[in-house]
Protein backbone atom coordinates (compact mmCIF):
# COMPACT_ATOMS: atom_id res chain seq x y z
CA UNK A 1 0.00 0.00 0.00
CA UNK A 2 2.74 2.31 0.63
CA UNK A 3 4.82 1.17 -2.16
CA UNK A 4 1.91 2.80 -4.35
CA UNK A 5 2.48 6.12 -3.00
CA UNK A 6 5.83 5.83 -4.99
CA UNK A 7 3.94 5.77 -8.46
CA UNK A 8 1.14 8.40 -7.21
CA UNK A 9 2.39 10.90 -5.68
CA UNK A 10 -0.12 12.91 -4.55
CA UNK A 11 1.25 13.40 -0.36
CA UNK A 12 2.48 17.01 0.55
CA UNK A 13 4.28 18.32 3.24
CA UNK A 14 0.97 19.70 4.16
CA UNK A 15 -0.69 16.07 5.27
CA UNK A 16 2.30 13.91 5.63
CA UNK A 17 3.46 13.01 9.15
CA UNK A 18 7.23 12.36 9.85
CA UNK A 19 6.14 9.18 10.82
CA UNK A 20 4.83 7.92 7.37
CA UNK A 21 8.03 9.15 5.95
CA UNK A 22 9.74 7.19 8.38
CA UNK A 23 7.77 4.38 7.57
CA UNK A 24 8.39 4.79 3.77
CA UNK A 25 12.37 4.57 4.35
CA UNK A 26 11.81 1.83 6.15
CA UNK A 27 9.62 -0.41 3.99
CA UNK A 28 12.05 0.56 0.98
CA UNK A 29 15.15 -0.88 3.01
CA UNK A 30 13.19 -4.13 4.23
CA UNK A 31 12.66 -5.13 0.77
CA UNK A 32 16.18 -5.27 -0.28
CA UNK A 33 17.32 -6.54 3.17
CA UNK A 34 19.77 -3.78 3.90
CA UNK A 35 19.58 -3.24 7.26
CA UNK A 36 22.53 -5.12 7.69
CA UNK A 37 24.30 -2.32 6.09
CA UNK A 38 22.77 0.47 7.81
CA UNK A 39 24.56 0.66 11.04
CA UNK A 40 24.29 3.54 12.84
CA UNK A 41 28.00 4.58 11.70
CA UNK A 42 27.21 3.40 8.16
CA UNK A 43 24.45 5.96 8.11
CA UNK A 44 26.30 9.29 10.02
CA UNK A 45 28.99 8.70 6.93
CA UNK A 46 25.74 8.38 4.49
CA UNK A 47 24.27 11.56 5.62
CA UNK A 48 27.97 13.55 5.71
CA UNK A 49 28.40 12.18 2.33
CA UNK A 50 24.64 13.55 0.99
CA UNK A 51 25.30 16.54 2.55
CA UNK A 52 28.61 17.23 0.76
CA UNK A 53 27.29 16.69 -2.21
CA UNK A 54 24.32 19.25 -1.60
CA UNK A 55 26.76 21.12 -0.67
CA UNK A 56 28.87 20.84 -3.92
CA UNK A 57 25.53 22.79 -5.79
CA UNK A 58 26.99 26.41 -3.98
CA UNK A 59 30.60 25.85 -3.77
CA UNK A 60 31.54 28.29 -6.49
CA UNK A 61 28.56 30.73 -5.98
CA UNK A 62 28.56 34.01 -4.08
CA UNK A 63 25.91 33.80 -1.10
CA UNK A 64 23.76 36.22 -3.98
CA UNK A 65 23.88 33.82 -6.79
CA UNK A 66 22.75 30.86 -4.53
CA UNK A 67 19.60 33.20 -3.19
CA UNK A 68 18.51 33.79 -6.69
CA UNK A 69 18.91 30.21 -7.78
CA UNK A 70 15.11 29.73 -6.42
CA UNK A 71 13.34 32.47 -9.04
CA UNK A 72 15.94 31.96 -11.53
CA UNK A 73 16.72 28.25 -12.54
CA UNK A 74 14.27 25.61 -12.02
CA UNK A 75 16.47 22.63 -12.66
CA UNK A 76 18.97 23.96 -10.18
CA UNK A 77 15.94 23.83 -7.58
CA UNK A 78 15.46 20.01 -8.74
CA UNK A 79 18.51 19.05 -8.58
CA UNK A 80 18.67 20.69 -5.13
CA UNK A 81 15.60 18.76 -3.94
CA UNK A 82 17.05 15.78 -5.15
CA UNK A 83 20.14 16.22 -2.79
CA UNK A 84 17.94 17.03 0.22
CA UNK A 85 16.09 14.18 -0.17
CA UNK A 86 19.24 11.78 -0.20
CA UNK A 87 20.04 13.65 2.94
CA UNK A 88 16.99 13.26 4.77
CA UNK A 89 16.34 9.59 3.52
CA UNK A 90 19.44 8.90 5.65
CA UNK A 91 18.13 11.23 8.07
CA UNK A 92 15.14 8.71 8.57
CA UNK A 93 16.49 6.00 8.03
CA UNK A 94 19.06 7.05 11.15
CA UNK A 95 16.17 7.74 13.24
CA UNK A 96 14.61 4.57 12.42
CA UNK A 97 17.58 2.72 13.37
CA UNK A 98 18.36 4.74 16.57
CA UNK A 99 14.70 4.82 17.32
CA UNK A 100 14.81 8.42 17.73
CA UNK A 101 11.63 10.29 17.48
CA UNK A 102 11.98 13.16 15.31
CA UNK A 103 9.49 15.64 16.37
CA UNK A 104 10.67 15.56 19.90
CA UNK A 105 14.01 15.79 19.40
CA UNK A 106 13.30 18.78 16.87
CA UNK A 107 11.37 20.46 19.50
CA UNK A 108 13.62 19.91 22.55
CA UNK A 109 16.40 21.52 20.64
CA UNK A 110 14.25 23.77 19.57
CA UNK A 111 13.65 24.93 23.09
CA UNK A 112 17.51 24.76 23.90
CA UNK A 113 17.92 27.19 21.54
CA UNK A 114 15.58 29.63 22.20
CA UNK A 115 17.25 29.73 25.61
CA UNK A 116 20.44 29.94 24.26
CA UNK A 117 19.62 32.96 22.39
CA UNK A 118 16.83 35.15 23.27
CA UNK A 119 14.91 36.62 20.94
CA UNK A 120 15.65 40.47 22.12
CA UNK A 121 19.51 39.68 22.15
CA UNK A 122 20.12 38.28 18.93
CA UNK A 123 17.64 40.09 17.48
CA UNK A 124 19.21 40.36 13.49
CA UNK A 125 22.97 38.99 14.66
CA UNK A 126 24.81 35.63 16.19
CA UNK B 1 0.94 29.44 19.32
CA UNK B 2 4.02 27.84 18.05
CA UNK B 3 5.95 28.95 20.72
CA UNK B 4 3.99 27.35 23.00
CA UNK B 5 4.47 24.24 21.52
CA UNK B 6 8.38 24.74 22.28
CA UNK B 7 7.26 24.21 26.07
CA UNK B 8 4.82 21.72 25.68
CA UNK B 9 6.42 19.29 23.86
CA UNK B 10 3.88 16.06 23.31
CA UNK B 11 3.77 16.02 19.71
CA UNK B 12 5.33 13.44 18.20
CA UNK B 13 5.89 11.81 14.54
CA UNK B 14 2.89 10.19 14.21
CA UNK B 15 0.95 13.22 14.72
CA UNK B 16 3.43 15.88 13.40
CA UNK B 17 3.47 16.85 9.46
CA UNK B 18 6.41 17.85 7.13
CA UNK B 19 4.63 21.35 7.29
CA UNK B 20 4.59 22.00 11.14
CA UNK B 21 8.11 21.09 11.61
CA UNK B 22 9.08 23.84 8.69
CA UNK B 23 7.00 26.18 10.01
CA UNK B 24 8.28 25.58 13.77
CA UNK B 25 11.44 26.43 12.06
CA UNK B 26 10.77 29.00 10.31
CA UNK B 27 8.90 30.92 13.58
CA UNK B 28 12.27 30.36 15.54
CA UNK B 29 14.36 32.31 12.50
CA UNK B 30 11.80 35.15 12.21
CA UNK B 31 11.82 36.17 15.51
CA UNK B 32 15.73 36.54 15.85
CA UNK B 33 15.65 38.00 11.87
CA UNK B 34 18.18 35.77 10.65
CA UNK B 35 16.95 35.43 7.56
CA UNK B 36 19.56 37.60 6.47
CA UNK B 37 22.36 35.08 7.68
CA UNK B 38 20.65 31.92 5.89
CA UNK B 39 21.38 31.86 2.53
CA UNK B 40 21.09 28.64 0.40
CA UNK B 41 25.24 28.81 0.53
CA UNK B 42 25.55 28.80 4.22
CA UNK B 43 22.56 26.40 5.04
CA UNK B 44 23.91 23.64 2.82
CA UNK B 45 26.87 24.26 4.88
CA UNK B 46 25.03 24.03 8.04
CA UNK B 47 23.65 21.01 7.27
CA UNK B 48 27.08 19.71 6.37
CA UNK B 49 28.33 20.74 9.85
CA UNK B 50 25.77 19.13 11.69
CA UNK B 51 26.16 16.47 9.66
CA UNK B 52 30.23 15.55 10.64
CA UNK B 53 29.26 16.35 14.64
CA UNK B 54 26.72 13.67 14.12
CA UNK B 55 29.51 11.41 12.97
CA UNK B 56 31.82 12.68 14.96
CA UNK B 57 29.92 9.93 17.73
CA UNK B 58 31.14 7.39 16.08
CA UNK B 59 34.40 8.00 14.80
CA UNK B 60 36.09 5.35 16.37
CA UNK B 61 33.66 3.11 17.07
CA UNK B 62 33.36 -0.29 15.06
CA UNK B 63 30.14 -0.98 13.24
CA UNK B 64 28.67 -3.38 15.99
CA UNK B 65 29.72 -1.02 18.36
CA UNK B 66 27.67 1.61 16.94
CA UNK B 67 24.64 -0.77 16.88
CA UNK B 68 24.94 -1.24 20.67
CA UNK B 69 24.43 2.19 21.48
CA UNK B 70 20.82 2.14 20.74
CA UNK B 71 20.29 -0.40 23.45
CA UNK B 72 23.36 0.02 25.99
CA UNK B 73 24.02 3.53 26.07
CA UNK B 74 20.44 5.80 26.44
CA UNK B 75 23.18 9.47 27.10
CA UNK B 76 24.45 8.42 23.67
CA UNK B 77 21.33 8.05 22.32
CA UNK B 78 20.16 11.55 23.53
CA UNK B 79 23.13 13.24 22.27
CA UNK B 80 22.41 11.41 19.08
CA UNK B 81 18.96 12.59 19.11
CA UNK B 82 20.49 16.36 19.91
CA UNK B 83 22.91 16.20 16.53
CA UNK B 84 20.33 14.52 14.29
CA UNK B 85 18.06 17.44 15.53
CA UNK B 86 20.91 19.94 14.06
CA UNK B 87 20.62 18.48 11.10
CA UNK B 88 17.32 17.69 10.28
CA UNK B 89 16.56 21.77 11.71
CA UNK B 90 18.99 22.96 8.90
CA UNK B 91 17.38 20.78 6.11
CA UNK B 92 13.70 22.08 6.83
CA UNK B 93 15.30 25.95 7.01
CA UNK B 94 16.75 24.61 3.52
CA UNK B 95 13.77 23.46 2.48
CA UNK B 96 11.85 26.39 3.50
CA UNK B 97 14.46 29.08 1.58
CA UNK B 98 14.25 27.14 -1.61
CA UNK B 99 10.22 26.58 -1.22
CA UNK B 100 10.95 22.53 -1.57
CA UNK B 101 7.99 19.82 -0.82
CA UNK B 102 9.88 17.50 1.31
CA UNK B 103 7.48 14.90 0.64
CA UNK B 104 7.81 14.99 -2.92
CA UNK B 105 11.21 15.36 -2.85
CA UNK B 106 11.83 12.04 -0.63
CA UNK B 107 8.92 10.21 -2.59
CA UNK B 108 10.37 11.05 -5.98
CA UNK B 109 14.07 9.95 -4.86
CA UNK B 110 12.47 7.22 -3.43
CA UNK B 111 10.68 6.22 -7.15
CA UNK B 112 14.12 6.99 -8.25
CA UNK B 113 15.62 4.85 -6.17
CA UNK B 114 13.33 1.77 -6.61
CA UNK B 115 13.64 1.13 -10.42
CA UNK B 116 18.10 1.59 -9.55
CA UNK B 117 17.88 -0.96 -7.41
CA UNK B 118 15.28 -3.54 -8.23
CA UNK B 119 13.99 -5.47 -5.21
CA UNK B 120 15.22 -8.41 -6.68
CA UNK B 121 17.71 -7.79 -8.40
CA UNK B 122 19.28 -6.15 -5.21
CA UNK B 123 18.46 -8.37 -2.00
CA UNK B 124 20.90 -7.87 0.56
CA UNK B 125 23.83 -6.64 -1.78
CA UNK B 126 24.79 -2.94 -3.37
CA UNK C 1 59.66 24.96 -15.06
CA UNK C 2 57.42 23.96 -12.51
CA UNK C 3 54.81 23.08 -14.97
CA UNK C 4 57.56 20.98 -16.94
CA UNK C 5 57.18 18.60 -13.54
CA UNK C 6 53.70 18.04 -14.18
CA UNK C 7 54.97 16.33 -17.18
CA UNK C 8 57.63 14.19 -16.23
CA UNK C 9 56.93 13.58 -12.14
CA UNK C 10 59.83 11.90 -10.95
CA UNK C 11 59.31 13.95 -7.82
CA UNK C 12 58.74 11.38 -4.46
CA UNK C 13 57.48 12.33 -0.80
CA UNK C 14 61.39 11.96 -0.20
CA UNK C 15 62.80 14.36 -2.07
CA UNK C 16 59.70 17.13 -2.01
CA UNK C 17 59.13 19.89 0.55
CA UNK C 18 55.79 21.19 1.25
CA UNK C 19 56.74 24.58 -0.27
CA UNK C 20 57.43 23.28 -3.15
CA UNK C 21 53.72 21.45 -3.55
CA UNK C 22 52.12 25.12 -2.21
CA UNK C 23 54.01 26.56 -5.41
CA UNK C 24 52.68 23.92 -7.98
CA UNK C 25 49.41 24.30 -6.70
CA UNK C 26 49.34 28.03 -6.04
CA UNK C 27 51.28 28.07 -10.29
CA UNK C 28 48.37 26.02 -11.09
CA UNK C 29 45.51 28.49 -9.88
CA UNK C 30 47.33 31.19 -11.41
CA UNK C 31 47.69 30.49 -14.81
CA UNK C 32 43.89 29.93 -15.06
CA UNK C 33 42.93 33.25 -12.93
CA UNK C 34 41.24 31.25 -10.15
CA UNK C 35 42.37 33.25 -7.30
CA UNK C 36 38.72 35.09 -7.69
CA UNK C 37 36.88 32.10 -7.01
CA UNK C 38 39.01 30.72 -4.39
CA UNK C 39 37.95 32.69 -1.49
CA UNK C 40 38.99 31.13 2.19
CA UNK C 41 35.43 30.29 2.42
CA UNK C 42 34.87 28.61 -0.63
CA UNK C 43 38.14 26.76 -0.49
CA UNK C 44 37.22 25.25 3.05
CA UNK C 45 34.22 23.74 1.45
CA UNK C 46 35.82 22.28 -1.21
CA UNK C 47 38.23 20.58 1.42
CA UNK C 48 34.78 19.68 3.08
CA UNK C 49 33.09 18.23 -0.27
CA UNK C 50 36.83 16.33 -1.25
CA UNK C 51 36.71 14.94 1.87
CA UNK C 52 33.50 13.58 1.43
CA UNK C 53 34.56 12.18 -1.93
CA UNK C 54 37.36 10.00 -0.01
CA UNK C 55 35.09 8.87 2.42
CA UNK C 56 32.17 7.72 0.03
CA UNK C 57 35.06 4.99 -0.93
CA UNK C 58 34.51 3.61 2.52
CA UNK C 59 30.40 3.83 3.01
CA UNK C 60 29.43 0.41 2.69
CA UNK C 61 32.82 -1.39 3.68
CA UNK C 62 33.68 -2.82 6.82
CA UNK C 63 36.74 -1.49 8.92
CA UNK C 64 38.37 -4.64 8.42
CA UNK C 65 37.62 -4.68 4.56
CA UNK C 66 38.96 -1.36 4.60
CA UNK C 67 41.97 -2.54 5.84
CA UNK C 68 42.73 -5.35 2.98
CA UNK C 69 42.35 -2.45 0.15
CA UNK C 70 45.83 -1.75 0.19
CA UNK C 71 46.73 -5.40 -0.74
CA UNK C 72 43.61 -6.38 -2.52
CA UNK C 73 42.56 -3.87 -4.25
CA UNK C 74 44.77 -1.76 -6.33
CA UNK C 75 42.32 -0.11 -8.67
CA UNK C 76 40.86 1.00 -5.16
CA UNK C 77 44.34 2.24 -4.05
CA UNK C 78 44.54 4.53 -7.48
CA UNK C 79 41.28 6.16 -7.08
CA UNK C 80 41.95 6.50 -3.24
CA UNK C 81 45.24 8.79 -3.89
CA UNK C 82 43.34 11.08 -6.65
CA UNK C 83 40.93 11.71 -3.72
CA UNK C 84 43.44 12.21 -1.05
CA UNK C 85 45.40 14.95 -3.86
CA UNK C 86 42.04 16.87 -4.00
CA UNK C 87 42.14 17.31 -0.54
CA UNK C 88 45.78 18.06 -0.01
CA UNK C 89 45.46 20.61 -3.20
CA UNK C 90 42.90 22.22 -1.97
CA UNK C 91 44.40 22.45 1.78
CA UNK C 92 47.57 23.60 -0.01
CA UNK C 93 45.71 26.56 -1.56
CA UNK C 94 44.19 27.18 1.50
CA UNK C 95 47.25 27.71 3.22
CA UNK C 96 48.44 29.71 0.39
CA UNK C 97 45.24 32.14 0.56
CA UNK C 98 45.96 32.29 4.67
CA UNK C 99 50.02 32.39 4.67
CA UNK C 100 50.12 29.22 6.69
CA UNK C 101 53.64 27.87 7.29
CA UNK C 102 51.75 24.34 7.41
CA UNK C 103 55.06 22.56 8.69
CA UNK C 104 55.21 24.89 11.74
CA UNK C 105 51.25 24.09 11.98
CA UNK C 106 51.67 20.64 12.07
CA UNK C 107 54.24 20.41 14.34
CA UNK C 108 52.80 22.83 16.77
CA UNK C 109 49.50 20.59 16.86
CA UNK C 110 51.60 17.65 17.26
CA UNK C 111 53.07 19.34 20.05
CA UNK C 112 49.98 20.00 22.50
CA UNK C 113 48.12 16.40 21.17
CA UNK C 114 51.18 15.15 23.04
CA UNK C 115 50.69 16.92 26.06
CA UNK C 116 46.72 16.17 25.48
CA UNK C 117 47.38 12.24 25.34
CA UNK C 118 50.74 11.02 26.97
CA UNK C 119 52.26 8.36 25.71
CA UNK C 120 52.16 6.04 28.90
CA UNK C 121 48.49 6.92 29.88
CA UNK C 122 46.91 6.83 26.40
CA UNK C 123 48.55 3.79 25.29
CA UNK C 124 46.31 1.54 22.91
CA UNK C 125 43.30 3.55 24.25
CA UNK C 126 41.46 7.09 23.71
CA UNK D 1 65.08 12.89 17.48
CA UNK D 2 61.91 13.15 15.62
CA UNK D 3 60.11 13.77 19.01
CA UNK D 4 62.26 17.03 19.92
CA UNK D 5 61.63 18.76 17.01
CA UNK D 6 58.13 18.98 18.59
CA UNK D 7 59.67 20.84 21.00
CA UNK D 8 61.73 23.16 18.98
CA UNK D 9 59.94 23.73 16.08
CA UNK D 10 62.27 25.45 13.50
CA UNK D 11 61.63 23.55 10.54
CA UNK D 12 59.22 25.26 7.98
CA UNK D 13 57.92 24.39 4.80
CA UNK D 14 60.57 25.79 2.67
CA UNK D 15 63.05 22.98 4.53
CA UNK D 16 60.13 20.22 5.00
CA UNK D 17 59.71 17.60 2.91
CA UNK D 18 56.51 15.62 3.02
CA UNK D 19 57.67 12.52 3.98
CA UNK D 20 59.64 13.96 7.29
CA UNK D 21 56.01 14.70 8.04
CA UNK D 22 54.60 11.78 7.19
CA UNK D 23 57.16 10.36 9.40
CA UNK D 24 56.30 12.94 12.26
CA UNK D 25 52.66 11.98 12.36
CA UNK D 26 53.21 7.70 12.02
CA UNK D 27 56.01 8.48 14.88
CA UNK D 28 53.15 10.13 16.98
CA UNK D 29 50.26 7.28 16.31
CA UNK D 30 52.82 4.43 17.05
CA UNK D 31 54.32 5.86 20.40
CA UNK D 32 50.63 5.10 21.62
CA UNK D 33 49.62 2.04 19.55
CA UNK D 34 46.75 3.91 17.70
CA UNK D 35 47.21 1.93 14.70
CA UNK D 36 44.14 -0.63 15.93
CA UNK D 37 41.90 2.54 15.77
CA UNK D 38 43.56 3.92 12.42
CA UNK D 39 41.49 2.31 10.01
CA UNK D 40 41.23 3.46 6.33
CA UNK D 41 38.08 3.92 6.92
CA UNK D 42 38.07 6.01 10.37
CA UNK D 43 40.71 7.98 8.93
CA UNK D 44 38.42 8.83 5.98
CA UNK D 45 36.29 9.62 8.52
CA UNK D 46 38.69 11.90 10.77
CA UNK D 47 39.34 13.99 7.70
CA UNK D 48 36.05 14.94 7.26
CA UNK D 49 35.05 15.47 10.40
CA UNK D 50 38.08 17.82 10.65
CA UNK D 51 37.29 19.37 7.44
CA UNK D 52 34.07 20.46 8.92
CA UNK D 53 35.31 21.84 11.53
CA UNK D 54 37.87 24.09 9.23
CA UNK D 55 34.53 25.25 7.72
CA UNK D 56 32.42 26.07 10.05
CA UNK D 57 34.59 28.62 10.98
CA UNK D 58 33.26 30.74 8.02
CA UNK D 59 29.59 29.39 8.25
CA UNK D 60 28.36 32.58 8.57
CA UNK D 61 31.20 34.83 6.97
CA UNK D 62 30.50 36.19 3.44
CA UNK D 63 33.50 35.40 1.12
CA UNK D 64 34.81 38.77 1.64
CA UNK D 65 35.19 38.84 5.40
CA UNK D 66 36.73 35.32 4.90
CA UNK D 67 39.25 37.57 2.71
CA UNK D 68 39.98 39.57 5.01
CA UNK D 69 40.79 37.51 7.72
CA UNK D 70 44.18 37.08 6.90
CA UNK D 71 45.08 40.37 7.77
CA UNK D 72 42.29 41.51 10.00
CA UNK D 73 42.16 38.74 12.47
CA UNK D 74 45.37 37.17 13.56
CA UNK D 75 43.55 35.28 16.44
CA UNK D 76 41.56 33.44 13.60
CA UNK D 77 44.03 32.70 11.74
CA UNK D 78 45.56 30.72 14.28
CA UNK D 79 42.68 29.11 14.99
CA UNK D 80 42.94 27.83 11.18
CA UNK D 81 46.12 27.12 10.87
CA UNK D 82 45.29 24.63 13.92
CA UNK D 83 41.84 23.10 12.21
CA UNK D 84 44.26 22.70 8.54
CA UNK D 85 46.99 21.28 11.07
CA UNK D 86 44.12 18.84 11.81
CA UNK D 87 42.93 18.31 8.30
CA UNK D 88 46.52 16.99 7.26
CA UNK D 89 47.50 15.41 9.81
CA UNK D 90 44.73 13.43 8.99
CA UNK D 91 45.57 12.78 5.05
CA UNK D 92 49.01 12.50 6.30
CA UNK D 93 47.96 9.22 8.48
CA UNK D 94 45.51 7.82 5.77
CA UNK D 95 49.00 7.99 3.09
CA UNK D 96 50.94 6.35 5.82
CA UNK D 97 48.37 3.90 6.29
CA UNK D 98 47.42 3.09 2.29
CA UNK D 99 51.14 3.59 1.41
CA UNK D 100 50.42 6.37 -1.13
CA UNK D 101 52.92 9.00 -2.01
CA UNK D 102 51.43 11.99 -2.27
CA UNK D 103 53.70 13.96 -3.80
CA UNK D 104 52.98 11.35 -7.08
CA UNK D 105 49.34 11.49 -6.47
CA UNK D 106 48.96 15.55 -6.19
CA UNK D 107 51.36 15.59 -9.12
CA UNK D 108 49.13 13.45 -11.46
CA UNK D 109 46.19 14.77 -10.07
CA UNK D 110 47.28 17.92 -11.27
CA UNK D 111 48.53 16.63 -14.88
CA UNK D 112 45.12 15.50 -15.05
CA UNK D 113 43.56 18.64 -14.13
CA UNK D 114 45.72 20.69 -16.61
CA UNK D 115 43.97 18.57 -19.29
CA UNK D 116 40.36 19.09 -18.20
CA UNK D 117 40.68 22.61 -17.46
CA UNK D 118 43.57 24.34 -20.63
CA UNK D 119 44.51 27.61 -19.60
CA UNK D 120 43.53 29.17 -22.46
CA UNK D 121 39.76 27.86 -22.41
CA UNK D 122 38.95 28.15 -18.51
CA UNK D 123 40.96 31.50 -17.41
CA UNK D 124 39.07 33.30 -14.67
CA UNK D 125 35.91 30.34 -15.48
CA UNK D 126 34.90 27.43 -14.64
Amino acid sequence: MIQSHLGVNRMKDADTTIAALKELVRDFRNRRDWEQFHTPKNLSMSIAIEAAELMEEFQWLTSEESRRLREEDERAVTRLGEELADVIIYCLSFANAMNIDITTAVMDKLAKNAKKYPEDEYKGRF
